[in-house]
């Protein structure tokens, strides 16, 4: 067994490019795929921020494009093929695959989590990985895309997919109203999405000069930089004083659900996607009393893959964008302080 | 000005009839209404029973059907035409009436309550009622129905459009696995909307045997008695270990909201219309983990009447049976008795 470089967290703050054992196929459904790109999500920060606790060292990063090295002998899949990898694996069969919610599928789990059945999965921020359920996982292209076309491809591992969920889940229809709470790449492919379901009227929320920027190029119409109350106040003054249609939430906090739920008209769709941290509230008697539709969740973007590829590959969807910043995966530590400082929108890293 | 008889509520526990002056028109946009059937609502219980405080004393009482007697000079309606009033009244131009969410309106209120300007709403439980807006609030039968007709004419006013509401919240799609927590009137309403869009599979969670009765007859195809984690574990099992397509939640409280939602699967949708008391919670980490789709509210039941109307004069929709006793206004004291004591599923009145 070769020896591979992965990003292991050992606690808050530091995380580290270890040598560990290359992956190997353990199950006949497995694969290893050798990644092409990964990167830093916002949620990483999570932990790497230690508002959720690191009990011990393990792999990191859910993030990944590649090509199939190897594969188990009940894999379709070809050696060989360029792949895109959801966040999470899934066996393809279960009845939550069926009915299209991947993420709660019965054998599966999150990269550089533990699978249902307890199983430690590896990271993405990794040279190599072992994917069991390869074919229920992976989303193979016909062909390697051009090396232009990587960061794109990449967002559809999560962010884009993310930002789409957030949208359908807002319930975003031609000409509506949208707010859209969080300018990291999830409230900024949030904001692609709502533009690409044909919202009319697109305002971001953001008070960070390049996320601005890149938000009004990715479709918002309006940006407010107030927060809080006086957020609300003036998302309410631009759409009339009646609210918004529909509230992406892309942050996962306390403040950013409030101000996507106050945001909304009655009878107003909350599409949330921002992991809860520090303790975001649904308000049963304001929800009650606004008639609000309050959808979201760990985004299943295995479909939305193969939703959203056709426009990335015919370039009328460029999430790449969001990729203002790309390292080495040798610097992957450097890549966390920049997220973590947010000097970067998102950091790509090239193992 | 002849003094008419209202249903008044003084304190918890003290509902009378008393004898206050009759309702005459103030603006040109009102009209008068002669009652000729009202009824007692679960929501009346939460002040009856004192769960929701009674500061001073004030009408009660939100369902009607009646004859339009007297109109305002920008009435288009006509005295003499037989008309459904919603549980609240709405002045059917502004953004919110628009949107259909009439109860939501800038300018409306619940009957016995107040409306958006601060004027005390007369109450329904009477003999006669003025309605402000009544071109928006009121919808027109073309002629006078027969007396059989009465009940399920009534339930549009309330329970069979916020079982409706309720239904449609949770996205009751054909062939959809349905649970219904709540056996009360809406409950059973519910029943009846699920099975109208074509639930496949209509679990009701009740423990009253003359209730099960009529929810089997309104098309359950199963009976759950259990409740709480017992309740739910009968339910996954009747569905293959999975859980339910939709919820509906018709009670408000924190153990049917809990019920509701952890009887449905992944993906699932709750649909929540019990008017929220004993505190119930939206737990924002379940949902999002199962990725669950929560909407409710005051249902905005104007539109449904209009829906659903058709259906129930052609008689394959009969939700009047709810009402499985009739009393006289006189009595009103006793009927919220058999209400608050569960002898009675609901009780019409006869002014």
């Amino acid at each position: 067994m070769v020896p591979m470089r992965s990003t292991i967290i050992h606690a808050a703050g530091d995380v580290r490019l270890d040598t560990i054992p290359d992956p190997t196929i353990i199950a006949p459904t497995d694969a290893i795929v050798r990644i092409i790109r990964t990167c830093v999500c916002g949620s990483d920060l999570w932990a790497y921020r230690g508002t959720e606790h690191t009990d011990e060292p393990h792999p990191i990063g859910h993030e990944f494009i590649g090509v199939v090295e190897d594969t188990g002998t009940d894999v379709a899949l070809k050696p060989g093929t360029f792949v895109i990898s959801p966040f999470s694996d899934s066996d393809g069969t279960c009845q939550h695959c069926t009915n299209g919610i991947f993420t709660s599928c019965e054998q599966g789990g999150f990269w550089g989590g533990l699978n249902r059945s307890g199983e430690q999965l590896g990271g993405a921020q990794s040279e190599y990985i072992r994917v069991p359920f390869a074919d229920g996982t992976l989303v193979a292209l016909d062909d390697h895309p051009d090396d232009t076309m990587l960061a794109s491809l990449l967002t559809l591992s999560d962010v884009m997919g993310t930002g789409h969920h957030a949208a359908l889940m807002a319930g975003v229809k031609p000409g509506a109203n949208v707010v859209v709470v969080g300018d990291g790449a999830v409230g900024l492919c949030g904001i692609l999405a709502a533009k690409r379901l044909g919202a009319g009227r697109i305002i971001a929320m953001s008070r960070h000069e390049p996320r601005q920027k890149l938000a009004l190029e990715f479709g918002a119409t309006d940006i407010v930089a107030e927060r809080g109350k006086e957020g609300v106040a003036h998302v309410k003054e631009l759409l009339g004083g009646i609210g918004a249609d529909s509230a992406l939430e892309c942050v996962g906090t306390k403040g950013s659900m409030g101000q996507a739920l106050s945001s909304l008209r009655p009878g107003g769709h909350l599409g949330f996607v921002g992991v809860p941290a520090g303790a975001p509230e649904l308000p049963v008697g304001a929800i009650f009393s606004k008639n609000l539709r309050v959808s979201g969740g760990v985004a299943p973007v295995r479909d939305y893959i193969r939703e959203l590829l056709p426009d990335v590959m015919d370039g009328t969807l460029n999430p790449g964008r969001v990729f203002d910043t790309e390292m080495s995966l040798n610097d992957v530590s450097s890549a966390y302080t920049a997220m973590d400082e947010r000097t970067a929108i998102k950091v790509m890293l090239t193992p």
